[in-house]
């Protein structure tokens, strides 16, 4: 691209190429001395018009999932998973129904306003709310466009929907057809809102004739929509025509057609029914001699779904395929992986979920604690006004929201409870008990129930590739109690292309800072503070205990960047930062996750229970960072010194304690502001905890046993 | 360094450590999420009563210069030439005298409070401004005190002054003494500015006794002085008795030995005779006899003070020395280069010189443009109230300031209009000749008349060491009508302490991309269009003529980060970028250089002078970044392919013109834009211009024959 530049009277002019401008990132208009986030993805801050323009000038084919909100709250939690794993292929946009009888616009979590909500900002997709009309008051339909706005949604799908009861009338002044829905956007939020309408190739059933129907199509396009997605057909030519027809009268807009893969008999007829379609006989007649047999009624649908999509694409005349999923996942995936449309390695703009809220397109950097609970991160930055865009620092952090329930829907856990004892033990006899659990999660080998540990508390996927790269040193250090829960392994240059690191536009290169994130016990980090010293200041390290005790050397508390990126003509990009300041925040997030998804599985007073609270109550939570990013990673090598003081100082071992261990600093100030006694207060605890210990072969002693592990080796599985 | 951060009442308070407080580079109280620049250099932004704390407790000891204002403007040049260089062997701060008589509180470029200013601004150096409040009123003294705040000046040495005139009398309420001026300052300007008094080993001249001048010391320091400095003293004794007096009576506050090195005899007669002094009889013994050797009487000077301040440094009780250089550079830098205080090898906070005016000291970003004009960028940017900190952006740079007068002081060429006739040459016949003048400078080989070129209008001093690296690529292209003006290798991860590229503190890692920026004829930037289609987008490029069009491939004019460093416990600094913006305001002043520069040297209508002019009316600037940095730049091989091309092309050359080498890019919208009627303008005055060649025995033909240096191969020196 070239862009040319002209100088007016003194002062710099925007660019005359105005159409390069639309993929400015929307930046440009800022005044601010230091505003401008180098913004990667021009798709991360455009309005879905402006995408889909960008893919038909390009002759780039895309896809649309529609889904509609689920019954239940653990529907709820499935479906966002999906939203995650459809995501993945790279959709332009879902859409999420409207279904007046649900209370679609309150705050329940199965609301369709919640779920679109929930698409947009915690799975950073660009969502469509559906939203009808037909026997809604203007305020009630205003109240939740301005509520669907505030939420971050962009897009509405203006429908009549039908009328309640079969006396409908039309009203005088009220929204008697979607026409009406599209003027009231238009007119109370003037170009906010992207609009889609519904197009019908046979006609809508109500209306009298297909080409009065096209007619009201025009107007609704004329009054402010700006695509179309038609009702699902079921051959080819039937919307080709329609699309013929609209085009001779002049409706210019995109329009989608909707896709339905038959995924099953009564599926079908039950949609049939509803929209009053009438299926060709040509696939009746296949479908009724195998209707129980469903395997072989979705081969069929696939199939048949693939061949209408081949002959669309290939008019070229079809810009998008929308899809009428019915919730479910496999048919529709595997059309579009047949079609090659399927992005089966979609590249990632940023390290992390970029959520899709207009008011976070600036943010470009987040604390790496929340890696593996993006959703959360999320949640407890919401109500931010801004996002500290490359910059975080001393009292520079906005005030993370409480999480004060965790329980809310999109941050519970995927697995029930029962699921959850059969992976983390029904009952626990010591810590090693726990210490098994995390050694399960990263080896992937089943626990002694033969169950596999599909997550953790703080993980609640299974690991990412890259954390695989480390899964020999993470296995080892598990098994003797030093529980990671985040770590990255140093890169120095990779393609910004890398499939497993990579991130960004082409032809850069990215970076990371090895990171490791663990909770051990008060013993250890006695010896690692010890160790440490010898790691200066090549190490950097956070050290806290659950009462916000902070041991670091990290200077006037700046954040050090651990992941960054250099691309072509850009500034450099530090998506990832480990923040001080945050950490803090952070911190009382991962020790709370111990009490409210771990302790609470067990009864109360019960002794699993007291060993998850005994471990959150004195072990302490670490992040290490190792800076010399060119080197091999000086981690591992840090965790080893630790274990070997511990070895060899086995016998000194009862005069250490975390007091000795802070003395041998030499802190001065930063020692006289530790209370070392409630530290020591926390250890006593531990061994009167040693009394619960209810007898497990493999150990003996306390429940303070780090050292037994020490000798004893890896715990056999 | 280990921190401790306790949490509040749900909000997080400053570290309880205070010393560490004071290092924090003063960001702590700032409250803007997105605020809080890296700072890699805590002395950077601290007060110099802090810098002095913090030597004295790491046991470092320091040295500080005394200079006084110079009578000339050349000799203010020089003056700041000097500390250039002295400034770059690491004083904690030099101090400026203040003459009285010489209207030392105006805007003249030889005024005390102009030199003072011009070293903290555009030297970077913290700078003491003298201050003498004999005869003055109250006004005249907060008039010159606000000024000196205003220019960024932040410390004061107060003196009482000597009176004018025999008759001088106490005043009631004015200023009678030293103590008055400490007390004003501190009243007036509360705890802005550190305040330094003088301390006379020996009693004042005028005092009634030693030990009622030592109180006077006393009140000195107790109204408010930080530190003292004393008059200059010939015996090691003479001084350490001083200190120990002062103590006695409570002073406590660093008192700083006045170093004189002998340097000439006369010099020494006048300052003794001024301060009233008697030279101890071991030192006339020794100087009498030679005093009309001034070498031999130089070298006893050094050997004098050395033993000097040995003594005073062994004594334990000496935080730093202070030099009384006399606007000299040799005996001062050899006496600290002995006592190895002289910084070698000083290390660089960032890659340009950093400015030490207060305002500044947010400042980590700056186009690359001004690398090699740094006080010109100082200047043009002096009224900014903010410093984009890391981030620039489209319409994000605050306005540049004019560059009206060429010949400011400190942007003025060190080089007489005769030398640099003799280096650029008294006559010049065709283009070839000025290439001839950018080779010399390159090769440092004497040009034709056996002059050496040391400087260029746009490089006013010697290659940097890094371009040294590139000398050979250099050499060939200069000799070939490309006239590069600023150049940086690409780096790959050296470490920051690398004597040659490194910058920041030790522990971290620089990067460079490879950059070139040059002036080339519009046939040149021709080929170059085509070339660089090849190179897309490894290499991003803005192309631009005096008359401000500018052809560029950056992707939304943003910043492209050229320079970057990577340190332990840090976020991303990236000191250096090449911004779209800012090129334009500097390709004004990289096009009026030719013009008042170097045309200037010769007369009105002169054929020299219409060769200067032509290439600035007709040359584009052209800056180019290769943006995969681990690689081997590839910006050597553009420029030889666009010469390949010339020559390939060489039959079709008659038809190739500006316009069609855009027409042959296929911009679309850009070309549109781009008026090529201009252009090509400017291409017929360049042959009717031909006319002007005076007739060089190597060339023949118009003034347009960058293909003759093609086939010519490099030009003969």
């Amino acid at each position: 691209m070239v862009n040319q530049v002209q100088r007016g009277d003194g002062s710099w002019g925007s660019r005359s190429d105005s159409s390069a401008a639309s993929n400015s990132g929307g930046d440009s208009s800022k005044e601010s001395s230091r505003c401008s986030t180098p913004v990667l993805d021009a798709d991360r801050t455009d309005r879905l018009r402006h995408k889909m323009r960008r893919r038909m000038e390009s002759g780039d084919h895309w896809f649309s999932l529609e889904f509609f909100p689920p019954r239940t709250a653990s529907g709820a939690v499935n479906l966002i998973s999906r939203f995650d794993r459809m995501g993945s292929g790279g959709p332009l946009f879902i859409d999420i129904t409207w279904h007046p009888s649900g209370d679609p616009g309150s705050d329940k979590e199965t609301s369709s306003m919640m779920i679109a909500s929930t698409a947009v900002n915690y799975c950073g997709l660009e969502s469509v709310l559906h939203l009808t009309c037909c026997n809604q008051s203007k305020d009630n339909i205003s109240r939740h466009l301005s509520k669907a706005k505030h939420l971050g949604l962009k897009n509405i799908m203006a429908l009549r929907g039908d009328p309640v009861g079969s006396d409908w009338e039309e009203e005088e002044e009220g929204f008697n057809y979607a026409v009406d829905l599209v003027k009231h956007i238009r007119s109370e939020f003037d170009d906010y809102f992207d609009i889609c309408v519904a197009g019908y190739p046979t006609g809508h059933p109500e209306a009298h004739s297909y080409k009065e129907d096209l007619k009201y199509l025009k107007e609704k396009v004329a009054a402010g929509a700006d695509f179309v997605i038609t009702q699902l057909f079921f051959r080819a030519e039937t919307f080709l025509k329609f699309e013929e027809d609209c085009r001779a009268i002049g409706i210019t807009c995109p329009i989608l057609p909707g896709i339905f893969p038959i995924q099953g008999y009564q599926s079908l007829r039950q949609l049939v029914k509803l929209s009053k379609l009438e299926v060709p006989e040509e696939i009746t007649r296949v479908i009724e001699p195998i209707k129980d047999n469903d395997a072989a009624i979705r081969n069929y649908g696939i199939h048949q779904a693939l061949e209408m999509c081949r002959v669309l694409l290939d008019s070229g005349r079809v810009p998008g395929l929308h899809f009428y999923t019915l919730n479910r996942e496999v048919a529709t995936m595997e059309v579009l992986r047949q079609l090659g449309m399927w992005q089966e390695d979609p590249r990632r703009p940023l390290p992390w979920a970029v959520s899709a809220h207009p008011k976070r397109k600036v943010e470009d950097v987040r604390p790496i604690f929340w890696a593996s609970r993006p959703k959360s991160y999320i949640y407890r930055t919401q109500d931010w006004d801004e996002f500290p865009n490359g910059r975080w620092g001393n009292s520079s952090s906005p005030a993370f929201g409480e999480l004060n329930d965790y329980y809310l829907f999109y941050l519970k856990s995927k697995s029930s409870k029962d699921a959850l004892l059969q992976m983390w033990g029904e009952e626990l006899h010591n810590e090693r008990s726990v210490f098994e659990v995390f050694t399960c999660y990263i080896t992937a080998q089943p626990n002694r129930k033969g169950q596999q540990v599909m997550c953790l508390p703080w993980n609640d996927e299974p690991l990412a590739q890259e954390t695989n790269l480390l899964k020999d040193e993470l296995e080892r250090v598990n098994t003797r109690g030093v529980l990671t829960i985040n770590s990255q392994p140093n890169i120095n240059g990779k393609p910004s292309t890398d499939p497993i690191v990579g991130w960004g536009p082409p032809g850069g290169y990215v970076f990371q800072k090895a990171y490791l994130e663990f909770f051990t016990s008060s013993e250890n980090v006695s010896a690692l503070l010890k160790v440490l010293k010898k790691y200066e200041p090549r190490v950097n390290y956070h050290i806290v205990n659950v009462h916000g005790r902070n041991l670091t050397n990290a200077p006037d508390m700046q954040p050090n960047a651990v992941t960054w990126g250099i691309f072509p003509g850009r500034e450099i990009v530090q998506p990832t930062v480990v923040d001080p300041v945050s950490f803090m925040f952070w911190k009382d997030e991962a020790f709370a996750l111990w009490i409210e998804q771990w302790a609470k599985l067990y009864e109360d007073e019960s002794p699993s229970r007291m060993i998850i609270k005994y471990i959150h109550d004195n072990y302490f939570l670490v992040n290490l960072v190792d800076n010399d990013f060119p080197l091999d990673s000086c981690l591992w090598q840090v965790i080893e010194d630790m274990f070997e003081l511990l070895q060899t100082g086995l016998d000194a071992l009862g005069a250490l304690d975390i007091g000795d261990a802070l003395g041998a600093l030499d802190t001065g100030d930063a020692l006289g502001a530790l209370d070392t006694g409630d530290a020591l207060g926390a250890l006593k605890t531990g061994y009167e905890l040693g009394a619960l210990d209810t007898g497990d072969s493999g150990a003996s002693g306390g429940t303070l046993r780090t050292q037994d592990s020490v000798t004893d080796g890896p715990v056999s599985q």
